[in-house]
This record gives structure tokens, sequence and C-alpha cells, in this order.
């Protein structure tokens, strides 16, 4: 098992739970987290800063603003990761910044509190 | 070490507190989540559902919906695992629906800001 | 890779975020938490509490109170969880109860959802 963290638009959360639904994920969890990435900067903005446009150099500063994300967790088996992480990409590529990013993290063991049961049984 | 997490009900909280405080569980943090399970779907609904009314076929239709829930982290001993996983268990299990999850995941290491200590040191 | 978890003050968030910055860490998320440590407990409101002062007594007695914190997320590379993990603690470290906690995550992948890169590409 594994934790799939995703961290998406916030418009993009209901589309994103659609499509893991349709992928077969029926349990996550999701949350209100603000995030930034690396901060890809496009080739226009770089050469309008050089060229001393200050709104391109005011793009350029904002290095620490967050920006309001939610962040989506689902437990899934091994084997559904990749359509998973997959399917996540596919539903949430604008090819822009701020599309977001997807971690994957080793699970020891997941328990159903109604049931008691632990490890897939628990997931499924 | 390792990092529990559970997902309860909103009004489990402050019982689930406790129930780790008990345990012996005094460092943990929490916050506010949606979430969603494998939606268990009584024998009666379905049931219902084939027969026909309209609002069984409404609560089976409600796959996407999220609940409000609360999600507690707490980073304790690899001994300690056990005792707090069946003390969630038993302080939340109703039998019904939405009694939540526990995931447990590997940690690699802690820090107490205060001190700078780590390890099992950080959480003791 | 790693995920590196840090649970501070909320008014050390933005000195948090820089420090984080200039150490090299462009991409982390943020978000609401509360949480409370073992309870460090001062010799004096011991002392107190032994002596029958309410006040210390008192003290003593919130062991299941939680504040409100700032949980920030960072996913780094192994060479940079040292570094990071120094600059969150020099940030952060009062020596008074309540400075945090640095938790350090195993991460089986990562991708970033623009361009599908994986790995250490995803997140540089």
């Amino acid at each position: 098992m594994k934790e799939v963290i995703a961290i998406v638009r916030i418009n993009m959360m209901n589309q994103t739970k659609q499509a893991l639904t349709d992928c077969g994920v029926d349990a996550f969890f999701a949350h209100e987290a603000q995030g930034r990435g690396v901060g890809f900067v496009s080739p226009a903005v770089l050469e309008g800063a050089v060229q001393g446009y200050e709104e391109a150099a005011a793009l350029l500063g904002e290095k620490g603003k967050l920006y309001p994300k939610r962040m989506i967790t689902a437990v899934v088996e091994d084997s559904m990761v990749g359509c998973v992480v997959e399917t996540i990409i596919n539903t949430n590529q604008t090819g822009l910044p701020g599309d977001g990013k997807v971690f994957v993290l080793p699970l020891t063991d997941a328990v159903r509190v109604r049931t008691g049961e632990t490890g897939v049984k628990s997931i499924s």
C-alpha cells in the first residue's frame, strides 16, 4: 500500500475527486493548504525583467508567496499507484505553473475502524 | 518510530484526544479534513434501490460526497503503535459507516526544535 | 527524497518560509493545525503545584489542550535534509515549550503535474 498525496488547484478539486472515483479509488480525504512550487518562470517574464519592465520584475520577486491549494490524500494498493498518479496528471495538467504535485509515500499499515480490518482489506 | 494518522468523526475528537493521553501519547496534532470511505452500503439500501425506491437510489448515488472529519497525527515509538491503534479503534468504533481509518507510516527521524533532540528522545 | 514536516508557532510562519527559501527550498506547502507536545513543565510550576498553588496545578492539568500551529511540508533531496532541519531549528528555537517539531518521512516518488517529471527532477 502507498499513500498518494496530490496538491491541486482549488477549482480542480471536483474533477480530481471524480477522476479518482472513476479510477476505482473510493476512499480519500482532502483539506485546504497553501503552497508554492519552485516558481517556474516563463522566458517572456525573464526577458521582460531583463529589459527593465517593472511588472515582470515584480513577478520574479514574489518568491515567498503561497497560493491556496487543495491537498487530496488517498491510500491505495501498490498495483494502483501508477493508474492513480496518471489519472491525477491527466486531470490537472494545463501546462501552466501551479498545476501541482503528486507525492507517493510508503505505508506500514492501514486499519478500518468500523471492522478492525487491516492491510489491503481495510481500503477495499 | 512511526507516524500514526487517524481520520475520525468530528464529535469523537475530544474522546480520541483523551484516549491517546490515557495511552501515554502526549504529543500530537490535529486538523480539519473532509473525507469519504469506500461507501459501505447496507443490504437494506441496496435492496431498496433494486426495488426502485428513489431514496435508496439517491444514497447509492452520493459516491463523490465528502464529509467533515478530523485528522489526528501522532508520532510514537514502534512499541506503542499497537496500543495506539487499538485505543483509537476502541474509542471510535460504532460499527457504522464513517467510523474512520488509521494509517501507519514509517518515519525516518523526528526532532524537537526546543532542544535539538532527535529520535525517540524527541518524542518522549 | 524525503518529506520534511515542520510544526511551528503561527507567528514563525513567515520567518520559516523565508529561511527555507534562503536554504534553497522553493517548493513547499502549509496549512493550519492544532497541536501539543509532551508538555514540558518548568520546575517552578512543578514546585508551585507541590506547594499547593492553584495556578500551578491548573497549568499541570491542561494536558489535553491543543494550541494553534502551522504545519509546513517540503519535499527535498536526501542531501538537503540536514540543512533544512537545521534551518528550521535555527529559525524557530526560543528554548521555550511550543517551539515545535520536525518529522522526516521517506518518500517513494514525486511527480510534477505540469510536466510529468518524476523523482528529483520534479522538485528542482
